[in-house]
């Protein structure tokens, strides 16, 4: 590191002809100084690549400002999304945010819980793998302030902020039944996710509620990441008779799309389709995909005002389990079943 | 922060048995601790909490093994996508990215820019505003190592990693050209930012060489982000005649792609389009963008590289300089023009 700059107080009170003192209640804003010397200070002081030392402060106060954001997959518009909400509203607090991924893979998150906790971030977001519970359970004993996002553990006492994917999956399911459809597949991720697990018992209970039956052969679990076009395959074999898909993402959906369209598909005409994310409120795209939307931004800015509420207030024991409302955005992806 | 579990060597030493000595060694892999007792020590010290303070580590060794990664805004996926392969390209080197965004604001880019130094990160990848040289110039002042990505400065001398984005410009115009077209709209960012220039010159170019005029009327330079739609209004305003247009990037293609179905053109047969950025090769989206492609992934790589190389060699003055060829993705967004 022989080339980094160090520019001490000392540099800066040579600088401008000011007593180190000076300089250093200058760069604090001290009203003590007039306002013509702490400009012409800081002023230097910037010239000269100055730059406070949060770190050090930080080896003083505890508190290093920054916040670890672990997910899965920050190239997925979904999550991206996410990061952009918190980092937004963290940096009206003066924190910065570490994202770290996971590619839904269980060791990966273990370890970027210990890049996080070595790098002594004051507390995580974390969308969990949910493979196990193992991680969670680590991150409880180490005693950092985290939060998850997007997903929750029945069994474990945290903080989270996720959607009622439950009523997701029942807006979707009772819009497709409304519109005159008996046979809905759902395209769902994998059952260890919370959020797929609640959509299909949403799904579920709207067939129930119209009378109804479930049809195994209609449910297809796949995972959330990696390539679709095998699984694209495995829907359609063993043959099996349905009108409309409800799929677990926006992402997921517009590949379906695409597929669905290569085997000569019109959508709406022939398949009614209608996903989750709703991604097309962010991004102008020339189709109309109906989507359940998730409330994204207020959960974002929930979590880290929770993260940041546990920092200042280490002691309190009540978990915040906040739980948004999902609302249906009807576009024409959807309409009745041909006859 | 009294919840924060310190798991220290001592506590580990005493529900192990072992000595301190022993524990630590065993914690660090020292191959003079029996496998058995290593795997004992190391299951322990996971289930308490017991995390290595890279930090601490780093006080020492003056490295914080993080790297700042600041450009626009991560919800667009063209920056997503960079994000995503720079920081699987860091973790096999141990290293953590921190994104802090800029909203191509130069005020919040300075802020950003002091965020990372305040946090001690080893290193920072950048894809600047551009609004001035300020920012950078303060960069190099710092002395931490930097690499600019996808953008460069002709008048300052940095490592950068950008791709050929007059190469792209011309790219796509000749393309067009190819097929027929005579009238082509730019729908272009600012001249600012040095791939806008670029793309221009590469667009004057291959009209030039076709003999074709430049109609400044067809050139128009709009703001990489914020709301599209009036600057849409502004490009048929005064009217004038164009069949194919070639856009800045595929997210503000799709916004266009819409635009013009709503006022009820069909793409391609009324209009020709191509963008930059090909996120058509990453999502799989149910329309085919002819699209320019920078080679991302490999300029992500390549930037994190040059970083690494830059903490390991700090003396090394030599600047890397590197232009990733462009290469056009044919789609069928792009016909002859109507008759």
């Amino acid at each position: 590191m022989s080339k980094r700059n160090t520019v001490t107080l000392r540099k800066i009170a040579e600088a401008t002809g000011f007593s180190i003192n000076t300089v250093s209640r200058a760069l604090k804003d001290m009203p003590d100084i007039s306002a013509a010397t702490r400009q012409a200070i800081q002023k230097k002081a910037h010239e000269l690549g100055y730059i406070s030392n949060i770190l050090a402060s930080s080896m003083r106060s505890g508190l290093t400002h920054t916040i670890a954001v672990i997910l899965s997959d920050i190239a997925n518009p979904h999550f991206a999304i996410i990061v952009k909400d918190i980092v937004e509203y963290l940096r009206d607090y003066d924190y910065t945010a570490f994202v770290i991924t996971t590619n839904e893979d269980e060791n990966l998150e273990g370890l970027a819980i210990k890049a996080a906790l070595s790098r002594k971030v004051d507390g995580i977001i974390i969308c969990p793998t949910q493979q196990s519970t193992e991680n969670i359970e680590f991150l409880t004993r180490s005693g950092i302030p985290f939060v998850l996002i997007g997903r929750y553990f029945k069994e474990l006492e945290t903080h989270y902020v996720i959607c009622n994917d439950k009523l997701g999956g029942y807006q979707a399911t009772k819009h497709l039944i409304s519109l005159g459809h008996k046979n809905i597949m759902l395209l769902n991720a994998e059952p260890h996710i919370s959020s797929s697990q609640d959509r299909q018992e949403g799904y579920t209970q709207a067939l129930f509620e119209a009378g109804l039956p479930v049809n195994d052969k209609l449910i297809h679990n796949i995972p959330v990441l990696g390539k679709y076009e095998s699984y694209l395959d495995a829907i359609f074999d063993p043959p099996v008779y349905f009108t409309a898909i409800i799929v677990f993402s926006d992402m997921l959906a517009w590949e379906l799309l695409d597929y669905l369209a290569a085997i000569g598909y019109r959508i709406p005409e022939d398949m009614s389709i209608i996903a989750f994310d709703d991604l097309h409120s962010q991004y102008a795209l020339p189709f109309r995909l109906a989507s359940i939307t998730s409330q994204k931004e207020k959960m974002s800015h929930l979590s880290a005002k929770i993260i940041i509420n546990q920092i200042a207030n280490p002691d309190a024991s009540q978990k915040e389990k906040i739980v948004l409302n999902t609302r249906i955005m009807r576009r024409n992806s959807c309409v009745g079943p041909a006859l």
